[in-house]
């Protein structure tokens, strides 16, 4: 209500890394701006492995966006799905009906300025039938959909041992091995040898098996090749079984096929490809193979100087020409910009000067102090390099309460070996034996 | 494998309050033990309103119960759903091939020693189709689902007033003014006046209503009179609204109906009877109105002395003819008696001495800084009653990691009246307006 409607509109389509810093950056300027997401939260996408993996909480790595921004007073916030974009009318659109269920809904809401910050999901190459059984890790509900097959898995193991006699092989198969799949293969390999292995009777969970399986030469394909050695040394120690150069061909409930060879799998997880929201072919612009939205220098899409793609969603590209990454960092600082942009227009700053990404480095942990980071020209691997990762992790996750929850959980895991968010949820089919039981 | 097979099978069916402190008393004693329970974690019952109302996140207030008891070597612990006792056979039997999918599955697990400790669920007396209409609270996915109903309402009637211009009631009925009726109640209300109503622009959530509806002529009805009043004095004082002497006759999606009044409701709650677990009805032997096995002194059925029912599922009576309360610490009592009456029986004691409930008081808590207790002849109220509730709950919850973090939350949640756990989760139709949207 603070919000004058004569100020200029500035809508925020999606509440991840790009969009949240965007709002930030506009917050108490004479702007009116609204946020609108379809989850009602943020999510910390670098820690989700985390909740996968049964060491945090979803409450700890996820914040209401409401709650975040709640000391801007022109900022709205909307839950809510965005099913298109008119560029020619300056609108976006909502499924009939789908904000407030009455026939009088125009589905629509206006915009001065608009900035598109709907992120990418999972790219099953082709097979969408495989998301059902390997799923991707994107949101808080992949998450705990995660968790719950993962910790099944050794729980179906136990009953059929117990009551069988049979042991039944407990293989996990990652496929890709992009930072999210290495951080879920060091991590799984982690928690079956040293947390889990006191606690059953009929099988030993540090039997179990985490084969990640990457299409390509060598893990961590985007990182310097020295890197990419020293992560796969550091994967083999904690006992996670690589397989480079393997293309999976058939994703079935208890196998996965790769090319001709079949491995069995209790549980095949997803990390091997991202696909852009759809939201962006809406805009009737070019987009990439991935179906990211290739902007101009500023961000905007030809035509529409007021209309700003950001994020997981945009194909960029610096002033040299090299790729802008589809990392959290490269998200945030084109949030920013986008932002500043808006504000420079607003007071008839004439000139856009070109978005450049700063790149201050990557880092990919693979388990419990085991990491890697390039910054650049220094490289750091193990102990050192999982620190670093530590602090600036806990240092970037929104909102102050969390950091230190997070830190008391990861203090207490780290010196007891104990995880405390093991908890299988939802589905009804919980007791029953899942598909992928194998026989 | 540490526990030998000739050594005595104890079977204990459940893992809340009962189930685990029995297991407790038989853990490293010379007897083979098996819990089983449908779910894979205990649940700290009296916080899950804490859950439901985004104060506490649910890994919080839960713990794998496989964790809890790693330490006892010779206890068991089996995921799988019960579905029937048979005690001539002394056997207890499951769904045909649901412990491992294969068709050579007994089906069933022997015991020497039984100790049903399954509960109770809700009871919508005689109206099965309001479960889905008005939730009860009993499980993680109960309070998450009430958590989700909650803030979609606000969020939905921010929608509809951004877009439509409409100021829809928005009002909370909860159904039964129990213990957990009065705590939804005062949180619910606190909620909406401290944390929600800075965080939207087009609606006040501080005008939402809540209101607690009972049967009966007086909130928490099992305590004294005057404790009685006080609390709906404190419940008053935070903005509930009591209907003491209210019957509720139907339930609908978008309203309530007591007798003959309309009462629209955008969320219903349920928390007004419970239903002992059906299996109990398979014994064979009398049960009481509410489902309950009405048990022998030693808490045993007749004709089986080795088969003990404890817990919401037992209908027990102290030797002075006064019914044993359903509330933990008798849950507790009782699963502790049973496990040392086996280790009596084992070590050739003869006489067993009946059960007998030692009543150490009882704790409501209504919101902040809210509460009654009633420690039989000295009563509290207000601050000092909460102080009570919040310095016992904590102690008993089970695992000192989660006391850490639960009292970091609720000192930060006390001093910046911030609820970090308010997130939307779980089905997809999350954006989508519920079908108890009104119009």
């Amino acid at each position: 209500m603070e919000a004058r409607n004569d100020l200029p509109h500035v809508v925020i389509v999606g509440g991840g890394f790009g969009g949240l810093y965007a709002a930030r950056v506009l917050g108490n300027k004479p702007v009116r701006v609204t946020l609108i997401d379809k989850k009602n939260h943020h999510t910390f996408q670098p820690l989700l492995y985390q909740v996968a993996t049964a060491g945090l909480s979803p409450g700890e790595i996820a914040a209401p966006i409401r709650g975040v921004l709640s000391r801007y007073r022109n900022i709205e916030v909307l839950l809510g799905e965005v099913t298109a974009v008119d560029p020619s009318r300056n609108v976006i659109q909502f499924a009939r009906n789908e904000l407030t269920g009455d026939p009088g809904d125009p589905g629509e809401i206006a915009f001065d300025y608009l900035i598109l910050a709907t992120g990418a999901s999972h790219n099953y190459f082709g097979h969408p039938e495989w998301a059902r059984l390997a799923p991707g890790l994107k949101t808080i509900e992949d998450a705990t959909e995660i968790r719950r097959r993962i910790l099944l898995a050794f729980e179906l193991a136990e009953r059929r041992a117990r009551v069988l006699g049979k042991q039944d092989p407990i293989n996990f198969v990652i496929v890709g091995a992009g930072p999210t799949g290495v951080e879920l293969a060091g991590t799984l390999t982690e928690i079956a040898r040293r947390v889990l292995n006191q606690e059953f009777h009929s099988i030993d969970p540090a039997r179990a098996r985490v084969i990640l399986v990457e299409a390509g030469p060598r893990v961590l394909p985007t990182y310097p090749e020295e890197l990419s050695h020293s992560a796969e040394e550091q994967l083999k120690h904690l006992g996670v079984e690589v397989m480079n150069n393997a293309r999976v061909t058939q994703i079935e409930p208890d196998h996965v096929m790769i090319g001709d060879a079949r491995l069995p799998a209790a549980v095949t997880l997803w990390s091997a490809g991202v696909q852009a929201s759809p939201l962006g072919k809406t805009l009737g612009v070019p987009i990439d193979r991935a179906g990211r939205v290739i902007v101009e220098p500023d961000l905007t899409i030809p035509g529409h100087p007021n209309i700003f793609v950001i994020g997981d969603l945009a194909d960029a590209k610096n002033p040299d020409g090299k790729p802008v990454p589809g990392v959290s960092p490269a998200a945030i600082q084109m949030g920013r910009y986008a932002a500043h942009t808006i504000l420079d227009d607003l007071t008839a700053k004439k000139s856009r000067k070109p978005f450049v990404y700063f790149d201050k480095g990557s880092l990919a942990t693979i388990g419990r102090a085991a990491a890697v980071a390039d910054f650049g020209k220094i490289h750091l691997s193990g102990y050192i390099a999982w620190l670093a990762w530590l602090f600036i992790h806990i240092f970037f996750l929104i909102g102050f309460k969390n950091r230190l929850i997070v830190i008391t959980e990861w203090a207490w895991a780290y010196f007891t070996f104990q995880r405390g968010a093991r908890l299988i949820t939802g589905n009804s089919d919980a007791v029953a034996p899942p598909e992928h039981s194998g026989t």
